[in-house]
């Protein structure tokens, strides 16, 4: 029986006796945990929009013969790609945060066709293994998180020279019925709310790094697994009870380091074991369909300028010129990278393997502007929001009997609007430019799917500079 | 017999006696005046590159039940759209300047869906006229411009408010068999060059400006139309003979002002006539697809960032980190004006009469980063130029026994690279940001499809701030 | 005796017995709470660099007859001006925070001209009982807080438009002896750390607001004033004991509401009582002062480049030519900040009064950048940090048994780096760019001496755009 | 007799038999070819000012025991660096072009310093030639040319590096009385208009360069020196006759490239010879002066923000909201640019010499300022100049019987003001943003002392990284 709904989803996580840990202990269940709810809250909103809106978040799955949540669906068409990006703006819109579940997804596909070619190539049957992985998943509907970024130790340096050679995930053992896993991956989102998790590499390997060219799927719960929970700015806001000064109390995100501590992992659920030279070819085609995945922050960015739009009437500023102008150039900004996004869906190819692919340039582009827009438009937002978003005093002031009516009167804005109202607005704003859902929102739009540097990198490879020299000689008079 | 090739459209351009001015006289044939001629190059560029990829540059009409030049097709699938962007850039690339075909394009489907919803409301037959007028010019293979932008007089003040009823083309008199019209229109692109030009209103209109929504064809040869012509950034490089001081000898772009003095025009060319309140809707519906035609700068920002890269190569300079990072950012900003243009064509969609209209919010952002990144884009291509770019001897210094052993030796850029060459990449430079072709690819950019504050209106009344706001009070904890 | 060192400032603080209101409940003595102290730490720094480097931080003041702390100083030269920047500039460097003590010595010299003025044009005596107040807190080294933002209520109505007359700052009864004041001043910041406050109007009145023109000094154990402490971003973590997850342990800055509820004012310390048309020129005056002290985010600038500079350092990926270039961009932008601020004081002209001060066009020029390039740098800092900054375990963990070794083996940088010092040092981006100084580096630097478009509004005024058309009417051959 | 006035300096010019190339001919005599003419008029203008405004203008010189132009005054205070910048600021809003004087100005302030310093370490007499020549230069009332840009050839190789040695100019021969002096200086400004030229190395040299240290000052007129004009963009304008196609009939720059012939140098006019390792430290200090200069493009900007506020009043669009915003932040760009600029030079030290020496830090912050701000500032002037700015038609059709009447009639703007003077407030913009003046404007803004890259080196140099990573330790607690 698949799980269905949000509420089943976050039973089935229950009672896995999972290694967490955070603040220093073991947490007994992350479920009940009021600081990691939130996060699991997100994933849950992924479930639920399948059931309230089929055609958004569900997809006809050709290998399962049945309709499977997008979020597990190989890409069959480029529609099923451009479904994808609006399916994570409106969950964007509804979670205000990462809900965490795109990156499993980028990550099937992105083997989907890596996996058809190294056994075309090399006789081997990793294809037919995630296949099989894949229909298992949509037929229990998991969450998958992938596992890419490795601490990698001295950046100047790559897996083979690290002076600790577990700096970079790693097979330390080949044993007739499977391999032997060793190392971290940092930051991992969503990790402790999946139920599978990839391991990918997490970038170009030279022959000397082949025992790090290995993928593999692990179940979360599997005991050689531990996780040590990433703090968050403003976490522990929902150990203090109450729910105004988290901003948005119901949803975050969730990031945590895993430590891999010699697992093994039988062949079936191995995707890749060696072929270093793959490995700059698995990462680029996973950020290809990532990088366009950002457009989840289009999402977010709704609901920033929803709140700043919000603000602005409560403070009774709403017809000033520059207000407008600042709402509009916003608006303009997330539009544009959603603009780069979806097109990027809508330009997608078909691969040798069958599924679709994004085309990769303008998945760089889009993720490029992810890494500068949500900051100025997060400027924007506390511009508008006023001094207050940053020096408003607690819940327990507005509801002690001594500050409380005092805040009630000189907390008043716009005649007509609830102080309460304006206090929520204010926190929501200051969660997502500087509290918790700022990680996400500004921070996570940097690093995530590849900081800036890589996608620049990627645009230098993919912009065809010859070519673009070849016109301009032309119309230069320049013979060839 | 339709004209088929740049060649035969260029005769067809012959001995019409236009009434074209330039430097105060009247010119003799537009088609043989070396600044003119450039102009109408680059319009011929339309006809041969239908022959030479006529996937590309032309569709199948099921109006004429064959194929035309893409330029004349009604958009018959969201495939259309698209495709009319991809044409674009091409043509952008092949010329390095405005091809200025895009207008009538444009122009003929805004109308096609608004003629048909006036008819519906008043039983007018705008729409049959128009369809009959369309398979003519698909027949003809005609280039049809547009003329929207009126003289507008003071900005502060509406058509009928001016101290000259005349700075906005109006109606001056109707007659049973048709309509006489007066007026101007200000920098029409591509005017002396097209076969046809339909006159439309510039904006919004009120009850009172009734005599100023019409829209009609006006054959360019029409004795009552004047046409003086608009000078260019150094436009009369043209006169000088030689090749290299133009920049881009063979294309540029064209506009003038059109005198209309009293023409008569009968019914069966009149395509709106006094309905003042669908004026805001007809100029709504040409913007939404002529902010997204300007993706064509980008073909021009291809030319643009090849040449950065070429004379870096030129100067010996190209390894250097900043040097490649420059052309990453031009070219990231190129295809964020890209990605935002094709996904609004990506997102058309069916209009009640039948053709497709691309996405207007896209549309608007797509014109508004034109409106911006070209002159970024221009300020980094004159950084990796050099100084030269703007204090180049001229092509005579090149040719003098004197001068030119001198400029030989002392222009010499990297080892096997001709100096005449280096010196025509800084002359095409040059030519596009601060040359004839910087009026195109910057200040057009600039005003082309509507100023950038016009494109601002637009997000503001397209970005659907209710519903954000309610995205943000949900969050929030703000019940409505 | 005058307060002479940071420590002796703190304990000046002790049993004032101040009704300070924090979640929820009264403080006991704000000295010792542990979320308060590291405000405190921060004016008292302003001490401690007056004995340790007198020549920046102290005055020689003609009024005492003796040096004073500069912050106290009422300009006697050109040079005075310059100073203060020079020596905000260092504080901000070595607190990493705002030091809170500019507002008080930007008030004095604002109302320094102001009252001298006022005397001047209605024989009042303002200006004398100002002088004996300065000499006092001179005398005593008093810190002086500036009270100016009121709440405001509904932004497009004026003081005397509200619903609740008290939402501005007023007069409520005019005695033989003195004023009797209520009202309510928001976001104060250090007024918690000051021995005294002046209040003053916040905005241009007019005559019907003559009972908001009012400007008196109140110590600030009064006890008619309460102070409702305002939330930061990551404040508790100063509650959580350890020093790593702080960022800066030991800084804070400070920002509260004080409510003041009916507070009887001596005529001794009132310096302005109903002139509502002076009440725009005080805070034009003021703001020219207070924009140019922004000056001081420079410091905090230098901290963030140098801790941008050795996480990247600590990463192994100093070398990278984006790094090296990033770093060069954070410095320019923190410059060009300084430079506008630096030139503004170095153009400082003699008042009527006699005090010095600085240029106001260029002021606003310097705060209007501080809104700008601030969080330009922030998103430069965290690009360099790597993903890390926001997703970093607790310190507990890094001390607890279980996970301290796994962390010291996997988030090990360079060779040679302490994984704690990697740890602290990203701490420390996290928090000058999402955490507890994010708030002032950021947000205050945003609205701080007026939100941007106030600057706007200032720089409109200032920019003499009558002469600059002249000047190109000159040049464009157009006869005046 | 020193020349005095303007009209002075002009006939000053005639006479010389400059070996002038234009369009591969010699030029007669370069001070009554119009297409010259108008970059003698903004020398000129040097002149002038002197007489009108000595205050400014002018300066004691301890040198002379009497007032100089103060372009030839050796820096006695800080006042008279200050004073520099406040009348190339002058200057600049006076011609709205570069008026050339300040190379020369920077380069004897340079050089005094360095001349002294090359004394006391070699036992030279550098430092008494220079003398000599200025005060001879100040009792002439010259104008010094300073040049220094080398073609440079490969970018990637140093001058002994080169296929061609001639590619940096060198020494070809030492004799007993001098030296002889080959090779070319690129793009130098106001050569022609000058008296005395100063060679000087470009960049850093290394010990094989040693033929390339040398600094020697020739006069114009020396039969050996040939001078190739460079072209501007609608240079050829000033030959079509009128006033208003120019858009600035009365000045512009100038560049040309100055050819050297094998010329002899006596030792009294040689100031460096051989000491390669000086060279960088010349270019540094010359560049720490002149990039500070920069500050003239702020007059320029001064004009453009007046002609963008001019040509609003005259299209009547001067009250929207938008409008006014523009200009406010062209302004915002403006004073940034000039706040950076003047700081360094109220920052300015003694040098060991005696003269003094700007904030060299400052002086690269300003100066990349310039790289960047004119071009948006250009951007937001073409921006409120509407399309009309590129598509004017030319002066001799608005005088035209035929054209003229119709212009009349159709570029009518507000009421009241002429069509004329808004043609002509449109061509001073296209002036300053497309035409003659933008290459002084805009790309001589990019590239004139020093491209950008050479300031961010100059930067990463002066940031004193160390400092501020040791400011971030001691805040993040980490002990040194």
């Amino acid at each position: 029986m698949p799980i269905r709904t949000g509420a089943e989803y976050i039973e089935s996580l229950r009672g896995r006796n999972l290694r967490v840990y955070l603040f220093g202990e073991r947490v007994a269940e992350p479920v009940d945990h009021p600081m990691i709810r939130p996060s699991i809250n997100a994933v849950a909103a992924t479930y639920d929009l399948a059931v309230a809106d089929p055609e958004l978040a569900t997809a006809s799955s050709s290998l399962s013969k049945r309709p499977v949540n997008r979020f597990l669906q190989i890409t069959e068409s480029v529609d099923d790609v451009v479904m994808q990006n609006r399916m994570q703006r409106k969950l964007g819109q509804l979670t205000g945060t990462c809900f965490q579940r795109c990156v499993g997804m980028d990550a099937i596909n992105a083997l989907y066709s890596v996996t058809f070619e190294l056994d075309q190539k090399h006789g081997t049957e990793y294809h037919s293994r995630l296949l099989a992985f894949i229909r298992r998943a949509q037929e229990e509907n998991w969450v998958i998180g992938g596992a890419m970024t490795d601490p990698k130790g001295d950046r100047s340096k790559g897996p083979s020279e690290q002076d600790d050679p577990d700096l970079f995930t790693r097979v330390v053992e080949r044993r007739p019925d499977g391999v032997v896993i060793r190392g971290a991956k940092a930051h991992q989102t969503g990790c402790i709310n999946s139920h599978q998790i990839i391991v990918m590499p997490t970038m170009r390997l030279t022959a000397a790094d082949r025992d790090y060219a290995i993928v593999a799927a692990i179940p979360v719960d599997h005991p050689g697994l531990s996780y040590i929970y990433g703090r968050q700015s403003c976490d522990t806001r929902s150990l203090e009870g109450g729910t105004i000064d988290q901003g948005n109390a119901q949803f975050s995100g969730q990031e945590a380091m895993i430590i891999i501590d010699d697992v093994f992992v039988p062949w079936s659920h191995v995707f890749m074991n060696g072929e270093a030279e793959t490995a700059a070819n698995l990462v680029e085609r996973f950020t290809t369909y990532h990088r366009r995945s950002y457009v989840c922050k289009t999402g977010l960015g709704d609901v920033l300028i929803g709140a700043a739009a919000a603000i602005a009437d409560y403070n009774g500023a709403a017809g000033a010129s520059h207000v407008k102008d600042k709402l509009v150039e916003m608006t303009h900004l997330n539009e544009t990278i959603y603009g780069a996004g979806i097109a990027s869906s809508h330009e997608s190819k078909r691969t040798a393997a069958g599924n679709y692919e994004n085309d990769p340039l303008l998945a760089n582009v889009c993720k490029h502007n992810v890494t500068r827009f949500p900051y100025e438009m997060a400027r924007l937002a506390q511009d508008l929001a006023g001094g207050l978003v940053a020096t408003l005093p607690s819940e327990r002031d507005l509801n002690s009997p001594e500050t409380g009516p005092l805040l009630a009167k000189y907390l008043k804005g716009k005649s007509g609007v609830k102080v309460e109202h304006r206090v929520r607005m204010l926190r929501l704003i200051e969660n997502m430019t500087l509290g918790r859902n700022a990680v996400g929102y500004l921070t996570e739009s940097m690093h995530g799917a590849g900081s800036p540097q890589a996608q620049r990198i990627q645009i230098q490879r993919q912009m065809n500079v010859e070519e673009k020299k070849r016109l301009a000689r032309r119309l230069a008079g320049i013979e060839d």
